[in-house]
């Protein structure tokens, strides 16, 4: 199995796009190139949604120009036709589509139904991979546990959704306890049914830490041999479910939960530690991920 | 295997003793009250600690006399004979010995070597059993995994502690990760030891989650079949070898994992997360705790 694991660093996107305090271009693209320099592999940097809805995205293309090339995989979320067009014209290198195997959560985000929201899909990855040869298509699956309309979701409705994805040839999926209360129990019996239908390579870990149960859903998931996970620099963004609530896992907290389970994460902890407080200082938000707290606290 | 878990709130002690804001007695009674009132039954209030060592426990007497008979267990912490004393003029029915797994720890705490402290303990113990019988005896083994002075810890010296405890007669160990830094492997490895030396009931765990690894060292030893943790209310409590960082394991984090894991805490979770706001004030800090934050914020 292998020693070292993926990170799918989701901050840009994920973790500011419900922050109102607007960050400005220029400071994006150094957080994003200060990621990268920290040991950032993979980046979502934005978001191809219409600025009306997402106004802090806005500038999606204005950064995507800003940071250049960077020696990393840069994706870019696209929700719609519209969208895929910006990306094509920004001829970004990765998309990333977005569903959830809850209908109310689905109807509620994005107006369709979970089947309406794969018509999509089949078009926009038909015409990316026909603008974009060799570009990757990770989809996002949310509300895999629990949805915060529709309560308890059963494992069985993930894997179908999963399922369709595949067969629209996917390259991963990232699949999401958007409001963070799951424990590893619930977890798993997700992944058992997931491993019926494809390779674990496939599968990417979009855990949250509302309830402080993200590292341990991360543990249970290393021990079967999963090693993809998305984070946020700093636990950057909130839960829209609960304000003033803690949102995604910490890159920080999952850099070193890897590392001193002896896998190889490819970040320096210091250099992460630190390439968020520019944007915290922005944002007004003094550091609060653990990890993030005790690698300042020893640099002192 | 029991479906309900033992829950010994720390926060009136472990979670104070480091707070350079002094906390009035009487808001220190009504935090302990509230605690009770949320379900905590067992509560670790003071430390008959010399004054001069730790200024906000000097009140450890009055404490005691202003909360009265609460139908909780009601332990304090016992540094030496001089506490012990102090401990039986007010007929505690609970103490906690203090002692470590690294000499280097044990020697810069309490200025004796670890056996020392254990000749201590052999007097404190006989004593108390003689003063106060039906007395419970825990004691603390700090710095099982790693030593902020010595480093990594062989969990053989571990193991070769508790026994030393054990044979003297205590009724429970309390295994602490001071420092906030172990993954279940390493937790997994001290309590593969421990069960060739005592049946279960008798451990306690006492996570720090300085680095976000508490929860999942929590879950894999309730997959181990363990069943009493330590926690402190709000993780009140920093960590002072790395101050500015977090330090004990949120009650409110344990209560929410262990309930969501299908195991009975006797919390009610929005008493528990409101219980700490009156201190926290006093101290003049924010709730920080994950499943604190998420009920408070769902409370609005």
């Amino acid at each position: 199995m292998s020693d070292s694991i993926r990170i799918i660093e989701v901050s840009p996107r994920d973790g500011l796009q419900n922050e109102k305090t607007a960050v400005p271009t220029p400071l994006k693209a150094e957080f994003i190139r200060a990621l990268a320099k920290a040991g950032a592999n993979e980046i979502e940097a934005t978001s191809f949604v219409h600025p009306k809805w997402v106004p802090q995205l806005a500038d999606a293309g204005e950064l995507l120009s800003e940071i250049g090339d960077l020696l990393v995989r840069i994706s870019t979320l696209v929700p719609n036709e519209k969208g895929l067009e910006r990306a094509i014209e920004n001829k970004v290198q990765a998309i990333a589509l977005f569903t959830a195997a809850s209908e109310d959560f689905v109807k509620n985000n994005i107006n369709m139904s979970i089947d309406e929201s794969l018509e999509v899909f089949a078009r926009v990855i038909s015409a990316y991979r026909e603008a974009i040869p060799g570009g990757f298509v990770r989809a996002y699956v949310s509300t895999i546990v629990q949805c915060p309309i529709a309560g308890k979701i059963a494992p069985e409705k993930v894997a179908s959704v999963c399922e369709k994805l595949l067969n629209l040839g996917v390259d991963e999926l990232s699949l999401g306890d958007t409001i963070g209360v799951a424990v590893p129990n619930e977890i798993i019996k997700v992944a058992s049914l997931l491993e019926l239908l494809t390779e674990k390579s496939k599968i990417v870990w979009h855990f949250h830490d509302t309830r402080g149960t993200a590292i341990a859903n991360v543990s249970a998931m290393l021990d079967r041999g999963y090693r993809a996970f998305d984070s946020s620099a700093a636990g950057l963004g909130g839960c829209p479910y609960a304000p003033g609530a803690g949102g995604n896992l910490a890159t920080e907290d999952l850099v070193y939960f890897a590392e001193r389970n002896g896998l190889t994460t490819g970040f320096d902890p210091v250099a992460l530690a630190e390439a968020s407080l520019p944007v915290l200082a922005v944002l007004g938000k003094d550091p609060f991920a653990k990890a993030q707290l005790a690698t300042l606290a020893a640099c002192r």
